[in-house]
């Protein structure tokens, strides 16, 4: 089954927005071991778009639109499929109920125009949508389907995931289940590399994308039945927990700060940290997590050597070694475990750039983490990157020496 | 001129990466009046990269083509011109030397497949590009234009903005100059409110882009000399000053952080913060601005009510009026001036979410800034964002509160 995708709305041909409705779908189209050829966006032109239909209509079985599902004139995304397929809208009375309804909801009461979102043509179904006003369409004519969506992504991502996807089922061979890993500590290609002997799989499919804070692998497979699914993607993820071991930090929604946020919290812990190099990142990540509250007890931001010192790290610990010296860390770690007298401390310290810093240059990262067992160190990587991934890399990689300590898989001395 | 961008790459397809070229190359077109009418992506694919740049070939004058300019097998797009007009790729001496130069200066050995770099066709001219290995290709046949350039964003960016911007100025009607408000205090639709009598001026254009920390005001003039566009621009941003007053706080790169860090470094003053709500995010954003360490002395986060005390907010303040109060926060920035001994000290405290606290809804935020001249403060909008945005609103709003302080805007009491 050969896709294409067309995004409707000028706000994307005037560069307002990127098209990131379409990436998302490729992604799961490409999952369901489904071919896409082209991606087109067009404006809110009528004859522009059906030109564009006409052509997908020639090259591709499924075609999948997202915007133009509106109630203004400049929605036109049901008119343009009705002109391609020479078929009339005719209002629906029980979709015309259902709009009608959510207007009484809101105590509102409907503009007219809005009654072209109750309407259908004869090949097309209406996708419900949970979230919005606008239901979606799915057509069905001369061996070709033609899914028309909402522009707006929580609504597209809703009725995608719940409504097509299953409906897609049928065709594309069966039922799909995904699980997503998220990995610390390697790159893409070094993913890519120790999973080499699965990525050739065809069900389950397996994917990797490089995100700012990990690197996500997602395993999907495709059966008649879910639990033959699950099945095929739990023994998948089998293996590449063999291939990946420790790398792997957690599934789906997960980010390193909610995993060592939910570590601490099972351990009945507490965490403090004081920071240099990344000025308040690290802090501000750990609190990204929503229960942070019962297990972060405070951070200290010493961007002068003077609030170090005031704030418990020796004065001749940093004249000795300096203050980009892993001694550093390991006092910073100690002085605000002492401090805020907290189960963990972690200290980071290094040169983040432009300039370096007592001729360590830019890039140098050091890293301690201070907890009952002992402390762990770590070091950044030496090499020259930009202010700001400096700053991303250390304190993702502080984390995660917290989440090996807390986990057992390094051993504190 | 009607325009068209075309974007090769399978990873487009594959959903692993955005077409945000297409997003910065519309808004650029948009800004130069130039009709825009179809965006579409590609895969890797010689066949249907040729069948949709003759379809671009009857429909628009100007093709931009991104991506596929490598040197590998799946690199097609000088090959897929050379077929969709008929003419054969050469060697250029020039651009094999200049190649070989690169990589004589690499101390590494061309590999022999990479010559196709140093290609070009009768019609073609090539750009120019200092960044990257692959030059571009301008091309000019029965009075259409084609450009070809690097999928690498920072390549092409710089391609684009320095080489052809200023080969299409004769096509566009003169030459282009353009300028950068930045605003903070008003949402998109307000500033375009405020700007309603200027926003359909056709030269100069004005455009407005919501982004995560401002709201941008882009002037783009267009003129047969720079001057007369400079001059344009500059009249043009006289009126927009006029409308939009103090709520413009910079131009071009420049972010909150940079302006107040610029501000403080002038008066040779000193800023310390106080954050609870924020969880280090304040600190980090001033980090972000990379001269920062000459006025910021740093930070403390304090996540727990006693870290706050031990800090020096008096217990009887915390008691009396919540840990969610002006009170409160007029305490932190109090605290950490004194405590730092620097010319400025900021508190933030409020509700980040999911959940209320001292029964004070998700979404309060009280802001306090002290300095020489007393207090400034300034307070939440009371709606439920997300956890995230209301870190981001608060870390905002606290640092413009601390520009209007330094600017004289607004007189602290």
């Amino acid at each position: 089954m050969r896709a294409e995708i067309l995004s409707c709305g000028t706000e994307l041909l005037l560069g307002h927005i990127s098209d990131t409705n379409a990436t998302y779908l490729a992604q799961s189209l490409a999952a369901q071991g489904i071919d896409i050829y082209h991606v087109s966006q067009v404006g809110d032109n009528q004859g522009r778009v059906v030109k564009l239909l006409q052509q997908a209509w020639q090259r591709s079985e499924l075609i999948i639109m997202t915007g133009g599902l509106g109630p203004t004139e400049d929605d036109l995304t049901r008119e343009a499929i009705s002109e391609l397929l020479g078929e009339e809208m005719v209002v629906v009375p029980e979709l015309e109920a259902q709009l009608q309804a959510r207007y009484t909801h809101l105590t509102q009461s409907m503009p007219q125009r809005n009654i072209k979102q109750a309407t259908l043509i004869p090949s097309a179904q209406s996708i419900r949508n949970p979230v919005g006003s606008a239901p979606g369409w799915w057509v069905e004519k001369d061996d070709h389907i033609l899914v028309a969506m909402p522009g707006v992504p929580h609504e597209m991502y809703q009725m995608w995931e719940n409504e097509v996807v299953p409906r897609l089922a049928k065709y594309t061979g069966g039922l799909i289940f995904t699980h997503l890993l998220r990995v610390y500590g390697l790159g893409e290609s070094a993913v890519e590399e120790r999973l080499d002997s699965l990525l050739h799989s065809l069900n389950p499919t397996i994917a990797t994308y490089a995100k700012s804070d990990a690197v996500d692998v997602r395993i999907t497979a495709k059966a008649e039945h879910t639990e033959d699914a699950i099945q095929l993607v739990s023994s998948m993820e089998e293996q590449v927990r063999v291939l990946l071991g420790d790398y792997i930090f957690g599934i789906e929604g997960d980010t390193l700060a909610s995993v060592i946020g939910k570590l601490l919290q099972e351990r009945q812990q507490t965490l403090g940290v004081m920071e240099s190099l990344t000025g308040g990142m690290l802090a501000s990540t750990i609190t990204d997590f929503q229960g942070s509250s019962n297990h972060f007890i405070g951070g200290i931001v010493t961007y002068s050597t003077d609030l170090k010192v005031q704030m418990g790290v020796p004065k001749e610990t940093v004249e000795r070694y300096g203050v980009i010296s892993e001694e550093t860390a390991r006092a910073m770690a100690h002085a605000v475990r002492e401090r805020l007298g907290t189960d963990f401390g972690i200290g980071v310290t290094g040169v983040a750039g432009p300039d370096k810093q007592e001729e360590k240059p830019v890039g140098t990262i050091y890293i301690a983490v201070e907890g009952p067992e002992g402390t762990l160190v770590g070091m950044g990587p030496g090499w020259h990157a930009g202010r700001a991934d400096n700053k991303r890399y250390a304190v993702l990689t502080a984390l995660d020496l917290l989440r090996r300590y807390l986990q057992g898989i390094l051993t504190p001395q």
